[in-house]
């Protein structure tokens, strides 16, 4: 008898018929002896009806009142699977974040976890009963509402692996797995089988949007085999799983993209110390998560500073960097809405050398230019203009992963 | 500076542009300097889109997971809500149920408040921040959400400002107070000014609909002047009140109906003691508030039991008094689906003989059959065919009420 928790994303949950599938599919697990803590996101669609509706009265609603807002929509999925188990026999009941309870810090919007309690969820186990926990929501200190920002399930999911010591979280979702690159602009993309934590973050920080990265984060640091995998079908999916081996055989496992960023340079900054600091202080502050950050070399005491921030953060990026080149004497701020990010990602790197020249000879022979680039261990991103994200994907695709294996479905 | 709470219902909260006027009409309350705790239902449909949903998985869903699902719909109203005031520049927050803390016991769907903790709530007031409650729900010793049944809302209020010492309890509605009858039926029914706690019970209960009668009982438990009035404009609606001796003036203050009431009979039940428990025991124990008894002198040791039950609980009681008549060899049940109760409350009943008397001539002159009827102190109430229901409220109100005063608009 294994304890796996399983989570369902909102396109599986998306209507009542979905969330009858649900529990089909978790009776059968329970039917084949598994204990299984099930934990849902909202409903499709309902995450961003509840923050229309908060836009509606507030453009900039408050963090603490939009949490206990959208807090409703995964409740409601909870409610409404439980009703689905007890309907096909499983004894089954809901959890709330503050039932079970998880405890996370302050930072509506996006909290973290701090601390899970599973007795309640093990003493409802032990009675033969499935729990069914609101995902993507926990309590604060203050016993407020949180949520743990876009994807948070997953991270409530293994979160909960972890407390429970569960055998694996199956994270169910609208695709097969995770595949080498986006099916939708490389129609050659296959589903990889395993992949390490590490390239998994890698891909999930990239934008390759499968998983909540703080997920993988705790997956990693946990060792919770996580197994991907799609609501719609009984395919084997990937496992994201401790590094192994035989990934060292190949140099590049996945090509990701991440078109939802913008670019801001502040022109001519005084290079002295301390002025990164009173520049991305007050950036860090206002929660906003910057990326990639390129300083020039510095010429006659004065630096460009460029990095980039997702774009819906742009307009309060924008003006707190304006006020930070005003006070510390920067010539401006310049900035570009429509740029994209490219990487290269495989643990096989560490072994392989001339990745990244190969990478950028790749995107030299497509006339692409680069705009910036980092570079870690085992990834290689560039930002390159957004109207050349398709083209670089597939490029990169065809020469670092090339033809083999099945195509995406 | 007096603390007062504010109740929206349903239709005061119906949709974005309500919350809006919600909000200023609590800041006009904060401008004139006084303290506020908001409370607030569910936006108008939203309970019964949820039910839906339930009910669409589970068709008798499981009364735990019924209230963790429909308690969002105030969640969400109280997160908007407090967004709004805030865009108007009033400092505010919202609270749940198990936040406030309102405890309650375990009668999930229909909970009673046992304990009402406002610690949280008075720290928020002294802090000039405006307490904006979710309605309806509380929370068991379990630490599992219930709900307080329809117009739960309206107890959660007034428990509130029981607790909270509050020097009145304003219950804004879609209507502009208590009338002495429906206005949909009686075009002449008037507002009334004042209306005893006894009556408003007496109203509440014979289906006025206006208030929850729990929260009518904790009103005149804990001395809250309630004042129910319409969220649409500014007029002054009705306070329900401490009994005045002006009261005792009028004989009826109010003529109510209620059409939702199913009858069912007992035939030929044998006459010994322990006979109406065996009945009416599981009755209560399945939740089914049973309205009127009638049992009949009893004829060669058997005697028929007549009881009303609301409509929705009707199959439920019927196959629990089916089970209970084979049971105990009764002769069997019979039933009928449309029936109404109407009656005739006011205080001055105590005072003026003969109203009873009065009330039965006039149904008789409308050619009314009576099928049952319940006397207490200050009412008298009659079981009728529903389909006679508005001419007898008519013609009442014209007997003991008369066209006095203004019309309802």
């Amino acid at each position: 008898m294994a304890l796996v928790v399983q989570k369902f994303g909102g396109t599986s949950v998306a209507d009542v018929d979905r969330i009858r599938s649900v529990a089909e599919r978790v009776a059968a697990s329970r039917a084949r002896g598994d204990q299984v803590v099930v934990v849902v996101s909202a409903m499709a669609g309902e995450t961003n009806r509840l923050l229309g509706l908060a836009r509606a009265i507030a453009p900039s609603p408050d963090d603490r009142e939009s949490d206990a807002l959208v807090a409703t929509g995964e409740q409601v999925t909870a409610a409404l699977a439980a009703l689905a188990l007890q309907q096909v026999g499983v004894p089954a009941r809901s959890f709330l974040g503050h039932q079970v309870r998880i405890e996370t810090d302050s930072a509506y919007g996006r909290a973290r976890i701090v601390r899970v309690d599973v007795e309640r969820l093990q003493q409802t186990l032990a009675a033969g009963t499935v729990a069914v926990v609101a995902g993507f929501q926990g309590v604060d200190g203050e016993g407020r509402i949180t949520t743990l920002g876009r994807g948070g399930s997953d991270t409530s999911a293994v979160a909960l692996a972890a407390a429970l010591g569960a055998e694996a979280c199956e994270i169910y979702t609208d695709v097969d797995g995770v595949f080498t690159s986006d099916p939708r602009i490389v129609p050659r993309a296959r589903k990889l089988e395993r992949i390490s934590y590490d390239e998994m973050l890698e891909l999930a920080s990239l934008g390759a949007k499968v998983l909540q990265i703080r997920s993988v984060e705790f997956a990693k640091r946990y060792h919770v085999p996580v197994h991907v995998r799609s609501s719609f079908n009984q395919e084997e999916g990937t496992w994201v799983v401790e590094e192994e081996a035989t990934m060292n055989e190949v140099s590049v496992a996945g090509i990701a993209h991440d078109g939802d960023q913008a670019k801001l340079t502040l022109l001519q900054v005084p290079d002295h110390p301390g002025v990164a600091a009173r520049l991305f202080g007050p950036i860090a502050r206002a929660n906003i998560i910057v990326d990639m950050i390129v300083q020039n070399v510095s010429e006659k005491g004065a630096t460009d500073v460029t990095f980039t921030v997702p774009r819906g953060d742009y307009e309060k990026a924008r003006a707190l960097a304006e006020g930070v080149a005003r006070e510390i004497g920067a010539q401006g701020v310049t900035s570009e809405l429509n740029v994209a990010k490219v990487s290269i990602v495989g643990v096989g790197m560490r072994t392989h050398a001339g990745i990244a020249a190969r990478m950028f000879d790749v995107l030299a022979a497509e006339s692409i230019n680069i705009q910036m680039i980092t570079t870690s261990e085992i990834k290689v991103s560039v930002v390159i203009d957004a109207k050349y994200t398709e083209l670089a994907v597939r490029a990169l695709h065809d020469a670092f992963i090339g033809s083999a294996g099945t195509e995406a479905k």
